[in-house]
C-alpha cells in the first residue's frame, strides 16, 4: 500500500490486527480517524493506553478493574454468599445488565479446552477454590458458556466443589425467549425436554 | 457500565463513536486490546496519533500522503496528461490495486449531494479545474461512484471540462464480472445494454 502514507499503512496494518476486523473495515476506521478533529484521535489514542496500563485482575473476583476490588465486589449490598462463575467478563457485563442478579461473580479468563490446551491451571480456578474455602459461600451458579469448552469446565468445577458441600447449581439451557422452534438445534430442543417444569 | 472499571468504559464509548462498531463489538475490541501486551496496545494507539497528525493533503492531487506531493503524483512513470477523478482515497486505493492504471489521479473527498447540502464548493473541484488549466492534460476519467451523487457529480464535471476541450471520459457501468444476471438490478441490467459494445 505503498499509495497511501507509511502512517496510514500503519495504522491500517494495526487495526486489521484487531479480531473481526479485516482489511477493508480497517481502512475504513483509519480513515475516519483521520478525517475527525486532531484531538478526537488523540482522545481514542489516550483511552487505549489509559485502559491497557490502568485496568487489573480484581483481588476477589478476577474481572478486570481498576480498584485492588472491583465495584461489584466492593459493594456491601450485593450478597457474598451466591458466586456466579463466567467465564469473560463481558459474560459478567450481559448478566448485569439484566439488573437482577443481586450476588457477586468469579470470572475465569477462559475455559478448559483440551483441544487448545487450555487445562484447569490455565484458567482462575484457584482462586475461585480459596474464596470457597472462606467458609460464607453458600451457593456456586456456575453460567459457563453453554458450548463444549463451557459444559466440560463446568462438569470440572461441579466435581471441585462437591466435596466441599457447597450447593452448585448451573443456569438453564433450553429455548430462547421468543424464539421459533422450527429454527432451534436438535439438542436445545432435548435439553428444553429434559428440563421441563411443571407448571 | 459502572461494572466495569471507568477506563474500560471510556475505551468502550471511544471505540463505539467509530463507524460500524456498535457497542458489542467495542466492548470484545476493548477487552481485547486490554489482553494484548502493553507495548501493543501502546503501539496501536502511537499509530493512530501518528497517522492522524502527520497526514495531509497532497498539493497536487488532494489525496491523503505525509510528504507535500504524493508518492504517485511524483512518480514520473504516472503519465501526467490523465487524470482519473475519484470520490475518495478509498477509491484511488481500489485502482491502484489493479496495478493497470498508468495516469494520476484526483481525490474530490466526497460528491456533490443537495440532500446532504454539499454543493460544488465542498469538494475539490476548483483544485482539479487549476490542474486542467495547466495545459498538459489529455483526458479526464471520471470514476465517481455509480450512486445518484456519483452520477450527479459526474454530469458537473462533465459540463465544467467541456469549454476547455480537453476529452472527458466516464468509467463504464454493467454487469459485474461474474455476476450471475438473475440477481443484478433493472437498472444496471439497461445500463448494460445501453453500453453494449461490438464484439
Amino acid at each position: 500500500m505503498d499509495y497511501f502514507s507509511s502512517h496510514i499503512s500503519d495504522l491500517v496494518e494495526q487495526l486489521s490486527s484487531l479480531p473481526g476486523i479485516g482489511s477493508k473495515t480497517a481502512q475504513r476506521l483509519a480513515f475516519f480517524i483521520i478525517s475527525q478533529p486532531e484531538e478526537k484521535a488523540k482522545r481514542l489514542a489516550a483511552s487505549i493506553v489509559a485502559a491497557r496500563t490502568n485496568v487489573r485482575y480484581c483481588k476477589c473476583c478476577c474481572t478486570l478493574t481498576d480498584a485492588e476490588i472491583c465495584p461489584i465486589c466492593s459493594n456491601p449490598k450485593r450478597d457474598k454468599s451466591t458466586i456466579m462463575v463466567v467465564e469473560t467478563p463481558r459474560d459478567l457485563a450481559a448478566y448485569e445488565k439484566t439488573g437482577k442478579y443481586e450476588g457477586v461473580y468469579h470470572v475465569l479468563h477462559g475455559a478448559i479446552s483440551p483441544m487448545l490446551g487450555i487445562g484447569p491451571d490455565d484458567i482462575r480456578l484457584k482462586e475461585l477454590m480459596t474464596r470457597l474455602s472462606s467458609g460464607d459461600v453458600q451457593e456456586v451458579i456456575i453460567a459457563t458458556n453453554s458450548s463444549l469448552e463451557g459444559e466440560t469446565t463446568a462438569m470440572y468445577i461441579s466435581r471441585l466443589v462437591k466435596p466441599t458441600g457447597i450447593r452448585t447449581t448451573r443456569i438453564a439451557s433450553g429455548v430462547p425467549v421468543g424464539g421459533d422452534l422450527e429454527n432451534i438445534d436438535e439438542v436445545t430442543l432435548l435439553r428444553a425436554l429434559d428440563g421441563r417444569v411443571v407448571l
